[in-house]
């Protein structure tokens, strides 16, 4: 069924293996991309414990280079197997595999600097890709449809709270003393928002009896409102659950990515790309 | 549509500018007011941070001064505009408006009292007036229009929940020592309060197993009835979500034919035919 | 419509002001309970900071016998008024009323006991009355339908809940040292319950990594299944709601009581006691 | 209409006291094995107690012992009145009940050993086999249903604030400083949950004012979120709630166990085991 008369073979079958998640090699292509970064991750949190990057230095840093050089590997596969090199090279993916391979290579520019720190932490952008892979769950398309649905009303919302938050924290401000914690109205509001999530670290707690008086009303006015993003997802839940339901014709998207423009989400009888009619 | 007849020229322009949103001149003037009582309410938190104050004062004085000057033009433009200036001044955000713009001349007049703290706060008052600008997104009205339908049922649970807190408060009050910070009721009461909303900020917490027993029934009952108000909340959302999905007819296919082989169920943003590859 | 031909007038005058809330006398009636429960509760309350009783101990003490004689004439005219007293009497409002009304004059009788502390708070048992006056608002038998027919399923729910924390409490317990607070099994379980419920108080915190680790576990668990009851009772609520929809033959229950039995929730349209046979 | 020809009398008396809860003789075995399980599950929580130990040390010992016993028999009875005593040995419930039987009889052998304490805990176990026992509860299996149906969208959702919660960690590890207790960011990512999942410990909590916004975007994310899995398990939970009302042929699953292969939740109306064609 599929046709890639334009591309010469090796470049093709490249194609094939990074863009497309329905042939085997492709598959094994993405667990092995998964399995590297999820180690990948690790090995970046190892280096931030103290002693363990003292006892391990060297074995991390080996480890490190292994997955550098694959990823670097790949980031050219992805270059030269698509027909339009730059679109790729300057897509949100493109980019964060871009930023999260070079690291390694800037250690070695930038020796001894102090920006190293945040430079090597670029690497766990890797972690995105992964968020990519969700996508072959079938689930996550539905989930997203209602997070994507309820973004206004979720947006309403937060203003709506973060009203709330900058009155009730100036308010708390003028109530308790310096030494409970409420030292400036910006901390008062972060304190604020701490009670009103009902996460309540206790670093900052009211001390007089009219805060914690006024404390009350605050932790059961977040008590109620935390009922309103749940209503609205919900909803929308229920909604796509329907709809779903109702529909008969589901059209499944595939994971194949168009050899031309690299669009995703064909449809799966789809022979031609829907963005560039490029035969698939 | 709208005639203002009897009012002169200019009042008529302002009262346009001031009171209407869908003229191009009125959005402009809701954005810029929009982000006047944003930079009006960060520099209030400002002045409230000590070293911020101490380093910048001057600087946050005259910012305050131009915010403060706009407001009062503002002010006077509402009240010559309208044809019942005394209805505005007395409305609701006709009082805000004129008690957040107070605050620095009376500073002058007031200068070194003590109550000038919490005059300076009135000024946040204008975030009100964000609150307002909220209508324009459109899914704040059924959102508001769901709080109110269930207003009553949460009155009814916040009822409830106050009478357990007393209840239970007491409970705690007889059973746990003074040295866990139960030193009275009123306190037990905050106690029972920050736990059954699930805040937990271990200013106050149980310190005898008998208590620490106590308070897990606590925990857990809180646990249960938050299920409460999302219960309701969710509840009433459906219904309006229903509601306005019997009044409209939303269309949610894209009923486009390929001229060429007559395909349909086309992606919203195709351009090209999925099944022959021509230009939609 | 109501006819009282057996009692004689006063009593059926102190019988119709003190069970019934349709007459004007009945309302002015409960609402000076209300207002009377909710004085004594904050006497209570006040009492029991030290500062307070301590510079207006007679003041309070004061108060509190208006509030107690007025409570024993009630609880008197609620005996003389009925037929069968000891009914009353020996029910749970009856009892209520009566060990709600004695702390005081206990108090003399026992002057200077320890027990006296834990008597006084008894006063607070009137509370359950107000629990009372809450069914004249009317989504209050919804909320509480909707509550009765989730019982069961909420029951197996705090089931499993309390099943996780004892397994998970342990494994803690045998994860954790002495020092972070872990001390024994049930520390621990209350640990997992503050963690669960996601409350937090932090007097309990893992300190190890494998212990912050397994922690995490916990929270995302307990994160999820904060899901279930909300399920649970949102589905509820919502059967409610449409069975409510869908019946047209509300049956209305007044809030009179029985002059013979005193049973109450008769329909609007009753003429005679559905339990005794008794005319209204 | 039950027929057990091929079984000898006191083996298929056995097997119906112990496998089955329909019979007179049967429930009771069943109650006796709950309210044992909760003493054995106390003693071991006891024990825990350094000052419990200490003054009860051998009345636990005694109880323990004739718990331990008991659970003995019923483990050689289980045993000896199955066809196929080794299919029940290596079922989860067959390991657990030998697992969770053994730590006293081990307790001797390896006296004095400091593998003991793990070892005594396995006695914690048995708490499995309540959860069994919940199924005789008839809203379990609806539970479970929307529980299961809802696990691949859970999942998801697990998985996205896993990620999350490694990203935002890392910022928080690379924006605050050691001393607030971020030391590597493993730990910054056990904050960012203990945060996300708004349990808020307070051990370990931003300082600098950058970190302090952080956080509250952390906690308003967090607070968005949890209304996912709500979301998910309510369109589950209603889902099974139209599907059963739907429904009017419900089978009813009894308790009974196969003698031949103890597979359990046959038909009600059934005469023969659907596993095996065993009849029953």
């Amino acid at each position: 069924m599929k046709k890639h008369k334009v591309q010469t073979g090796w470049k093709k079958k490249i194609h094939e293996i990074i863009y497309e998640a329905d042939t085997p090699s492709g598959k094994v292509f993405d667990i092995m991309l998964f399995v590297l970064i999820v180690i990948s991750v690790i090995l970046v949190m190892l280096e931030s414990i103290e002693e363990v990057d003292q006892n391990y230095h060297q074995t991390l840093l080996t480890l490190e280079w292994v997955v550098t050089i694959f990823f670097t590997l790949e980031y050219i596969a992805r270059l030269v197997s698509i027909k339009k090199p730059w679109k790729y090279a300057l897509s949100f993916y493109g980019i964060i595999d871009f930023v999260s391979t070079i690291p390694l290579y800037l250690s070695y520019i930038l020796a001894g600097s102090q920006v190293l720190l945040a430079v090597r932490a670029f690497r766990l952008l890797r972690i995105f890709r992964i968020l990519k892979l969700v996508k072959f769950i079938g689930e996550a398309s539905q989930l997203q449809a209602a997070m994507r649905a309820s973004r206004t009303k979720i947006a309403v919302f937060i203003y709506v709270v973060l009203i709330l938050s900058v009155i009730l924290g100036t308010l708390m401000y003028l109530i308790e003393s310096d030494e409970a914690g409420f030292t400036s109205i910006p901390r008062s509001i972060y304190w604020t928002i701490v009670t009103l999530t009902t996460v309540g670290y206790g670093d900052i707690a009211p001390q007089t009896d009219l805060g914690q008086f006024f404390a009350t009303i605050i932790m059961i006015l977040g008590y109620g409102i935390i009922a309103v993003p749940t209503g609205i997802v919900t909803v929308e839940f229920s909604k796509q659950n329907r709809e779903k339901n109702n529909q008969h014709d589901i059209v499944h998207l595939n994971t194949q990515a168009c050899t031309n423009c690299s669009a995703e989400g064909h449809r799966d009888d789809a022979s031609h790309c829907y963005n560039c009619g490029h035969p698939l």
